[in-house]
């Protein structure tokens, strides 16, 4: 018999109520939804019998935000929350030269991006990655995506909303409170980023996230 | 000789500590910024004398939103320090039905809404209305606005980033954590608000507010 991971099990008994006989919605995050009825409804183990499935299609693009963690924690966290609410697949975590946190744990993020997925009625868990060195990840991004770093320098680069196209799988990488430094701007470059502009006005970190998270949406409508 | 206010002195004497001769950039956050030398740097009233000044064109359009405020508080104030950095004119709160907070004291809104507009650079301060009863508001909406109630049911409305044009005056109500009541949405539809959805997927009300702020950038880009 199938059966909850206990927090899900608390959760749907304690909190939702739910009794034998009850139907529930399931997802594996993984873009499948279950339609269930409720066996035995044991707040440790929630024993369930899936009655039909629906497959979500994936869209035909792909959104990956690379980002500085902020100084405050809660931020990247409301960040994590809103972008999955909005919608994004992959979320990396940057150490760059101006990052002032040199520790960040993911399980957090994690479970605010699970409760995010239930809360906002979607079937897909973005993947977090842990903290890399900027360097890291920059060359290792696949040369086929489409990458960019914002800054915003005096040379006044192209807004994002004009320089993505639709349908392509996006990196974007987004500094820390301090910015990148010169010589990540040029490593980036060189590697084949793309510099863009978020507009004219000056973002902070967590927002200039979800503001590109909500940009790629809206190139591809 | 002009002054600065009491909190904004302390914050350049104490915090950036401005000195004699330093410049500064002020706004009286109606769009008009002013570069200014300081000649007096006292924490409590700290004189400036004004080098140049810069008038910052309106946008052409307007973007207004009024939504109920949330159970938790912290979740409207984000909304609002996020909406004042990717743009907004005028945030009204409503009292619903199913608004669960019946008090909601505007000025801590004010203040993250100075911050957030003095840290992207801003020159307009958006208007912030005190909490008004939502048949209120919908009675005394303007009728030449482009009037939308974000509200998702089984007819499917149309979505917003479809229905509103570029170049207007935009006025979305959003409803509190259980949604606007059935004679409520009654009401605003008799009174020439267009049913609109924000997408396929369940938004939460603070999201909701700064996802509609995006669009209607987005429409006049």
């Amino acid at each position: 018999m199938n059966h909850l991971p206990e927090d899900e099990s608390r959760h749907c008994i304690k909190v939702l109520r739910k009794k034998v006989g009850d139907r529930i919605q399931i997802t594996d995050g993984l873009g499948c939804f279950y339609y269930a009825l409720i066996t035995n409804p044991s707040s440790v183990k929630c024993e369930f019998s899936v009655q039909s499935e629906e497959k979500i299609p994936a869209a035909n693009y792909y959104i990956h935000i690379a980002i500085s963690p902020t100084k405050s924690a809660d931020r990247i966290e409301w960040m994590v929350e809103k972008c999955v609410e909005i919608g994004i697949d992959e979320i990396s975590l940057l150490h760059c030269k101006n990052t002032e946190r040199k520790k960040f744990r993911t399980d957090r993020l994690e479970k605010i991006a699970i409760t995010a997925m239930k809360q906002s009625h979607r079937s897909r868990l973005p993947r977090i990655n842990p903290l890399l060195p900027v360097a890291e990840f920059i060359k290792s991004a696949r040369a086929q995506d489409s990458k960019f770093i914002a800054h915003v320098d005096n040379a006044n680069p192209i807004q994002l909303i004009h320089a993505a196209k639709a349908t392509s799988r996006y990196v974007v990488l987004i500094g820390p409170e301090g910015d990148f430094s010169t010589s990540e701007i040029s490593l980036a470059i060189k590697n084949d980023f793309k510099k863009v502009s978020l507009g004219d006005y000056r973002l902070r970190t967590e927002t200039a996230g979800l503001y590109v998270c909500s940009v790629l949406h809206h190139i591809n409508r």
